[in-house]
């Protein structure tokens, strides 16, 4: 299988749905993508069960605010040179090239990666959807280490680190991520293919693609695109609304606030708020919590279905808000530990999107 | 020549007169130091003129606040894995360990370095006394790239740095230091030893040593240490009195503050405000500054002749406020952009310790 250019679009924005508002501007994942594959030629894509055992595997991502991301764009070689400056620490070539995690810049960064490298792609990532800090990853449950791991910024600094912890991993590379303008590029988790295979969620970018598919299909159909995501997923509808209220603050290189969504249509006087760290990670209907972390808080626009994240919502959004199910494996209590609701400050049990109807 | 365990209080204590405040405590210094030579055996000292023109020079030092340094002392092997780390980085295998600043600490950090490592040391440093931030060396100022640098903490963490600017790895070390507790071991300014030639300031250990050592044969001849360091350094008696106030505060990976010291005896009726961070910066007296950076601002016991820390400083302290010449390339305009009064916030033209009489 390859990943066209003419894909690139569908995959950003199936990505930014599983990336739950975070993981970055679909747009803008796909243009930098487009150049990236027009230049170079197609990506070819591996599925998880066909990677050799001692394949090695370098994921990379783009690390900060979203809301700063939007604006300062990766440089031409910024992604390639993360990669490279991992491959040189660890004196191994790379085989592969993969996501970390689905979101509209961060499923799309990886393609560009694999295409200026002439390496093939990893249909999967590590951990089905997106979160806000580094060590929140399917393979530190499986105890793989995020480091030794890169990171890059626009300007040529570059930086590597080597911890004791995947938390220490986060802690170091947040506040050079900081210091490089919020934004920054990471290459980390380097594992073989046998590692990939124990830790990844299998077959994302194709679910990605299938996911943006369905969105498109839907609009050119003039049928309920919200609908169409809801089936793909196996989700449910939680709210209809309009965004009333965005509290937003740049802080510690994350995107951070609130934003309330007055019901309309079949909501119609309920109030939805929706926490958010990059990630949507809680959402409560007249003040309590109906979805949580680690299950997937998803806002569309009502009438396109196309995915918003949370540096984009604004007042006056007409949005429908989904939960979906996460991967199992982040429902185990090192899972619920790892990045559940009270790892991020809020005192609730996780509640499952399909919990209560 | 070589450096025996005998000698390294003498080291430390000269250090910390050059070192104007900063560098860290001598005493802890010594005792690390000490402990090293003894299991070790002791260190050879090489002068700049005899190092090998193709020589590998790694010089090591303690980055943060000495406020911190004199409770989270270095791990074991933190020292020697900061010269590992970087000589890794860079391929090459070091032939000599250097000191980047004097200072209590920073010029016995080295020593260890050096004694675990069983390479000889440097009789020099890059800057004749100690300064605040990592890109305020004679290196700088002669074109020598900080980077790359390595970072370690005594938990077992790493990190490498390859910057576009000396202040870019000033800024991106900074952080992790403090991310790493307010002190850490960094390796950074690699150089040959024609490099170290045209950049260093030679003769600095041997005359800590000589420093010490008067300060040692004036407290045992019952002669006045104060006036026996005035006359190794060639610099003059700025005030005489008696701590009445410190104002400290540890923010961003430093130690600030101001001392204001009452005078007495031939400074009677006069007061002085020292600034600081982590090192003296400005002497003022009666609101008038009289000596500035980049000469060198030394607070002594007035009995003792011992170098008191900026950390150290307390109420009471009867001490006596020397000025003293800089290496003259720090006059230099380039010299002064990079520490003068003006980059640390005194809208003042830089005072030459031997100026006013």
């Amino acid at each position: 299988m390859k990943l066209r250019a003419e894909e690139l679009g569908l995959l950003a924005r199936g990505a930014a749905v599983l990336g739950t508002g975070g993981g970055g501007d679909p747009h803008i994942g796909k243009l930098l993508a487009e150049r990236a594959v027009r230049e170079h030629g197609p990506v070819e894509i591996v599925a998880v069960g066909d990677l050799p055992d001692d394949a090695c595997v370098l994921p990379v991502a783009m690390m900060g605010a979203p809301t700063v991301m939007v604006e300062k764009l990766p440089s031409a070689d910024q992604i390639s040179v993360a990669v490279q400056t991992l491959a040189k620490y660890v004196g191994k070539t790379p085989t592969h090239i993969a996501c970390i995690e689905a979101g509209g810049v961060n499923s799309t960064v990886p393609v560009i990666a694999a295409a200026q490298l002439g390496l093939p792609l990893v249909d999967g990532d590590g951990m089905g959807r997106a979160f806000p800090e580094l060590q929140m990853v399917l393979p530190t449950l499986a105890g793989i280490e995020a480091t030794p791991m890169s990171i890059v910024d626009e300007k040529g600094n570059r930086g590597v680190f080597d911890t004791v912890t995947n938390e220490w991993a986060e802690r170091l590379a947040r506040s050079a991520t900081v210091d490089m303008g919020c934004s920054a590029i990471v290459s980390l988790y380097a594992m073989t293919g046998a590692e990939i295979r124990g830790a990844f969620v299998a077959g994302t970018l194709s679910k990605c693609v299938a996911l943006g598919r369905a969105i498109e299909r839907a609009q050119s159909q003039h049928s309920d695109p919200v609908a169409a995501v809801v089936d793909e997923l196996g989700g449910r509808l939680l709210h209809v609304g309009k965004v009333v209220d965005v509290q937003r603050r740049t802080t510690t290189g994350f995107a951070r606030g609130d934003a309330t969504v007055d019901g309309l249509d079949a909501s119609h006087g309920e109030v939805m708020v929706l926490r958010f760290q990059n990630e949507h990670l809680v959402a409560e209907l007249a003040g309590t919590a109906v979805a949580t972390t680690p299950d997937l808080i998803i806002v569309l626009d009502t009438e396109s279905g196309e995915p918003i994240t949370t540096e984009a919502l604004r007042y006056g959004h007409r949005v429908s808000v989904l939960a979906a199910p996460a991967d199992e494996r982040w429902h185990s209590p090192a899972g619920i530990e790892l990045v559940g609701p009270r790892y991020f400050g809020y005192d609730l049990d996780p509640i499952r999107a399909l919990e209560t109807v």
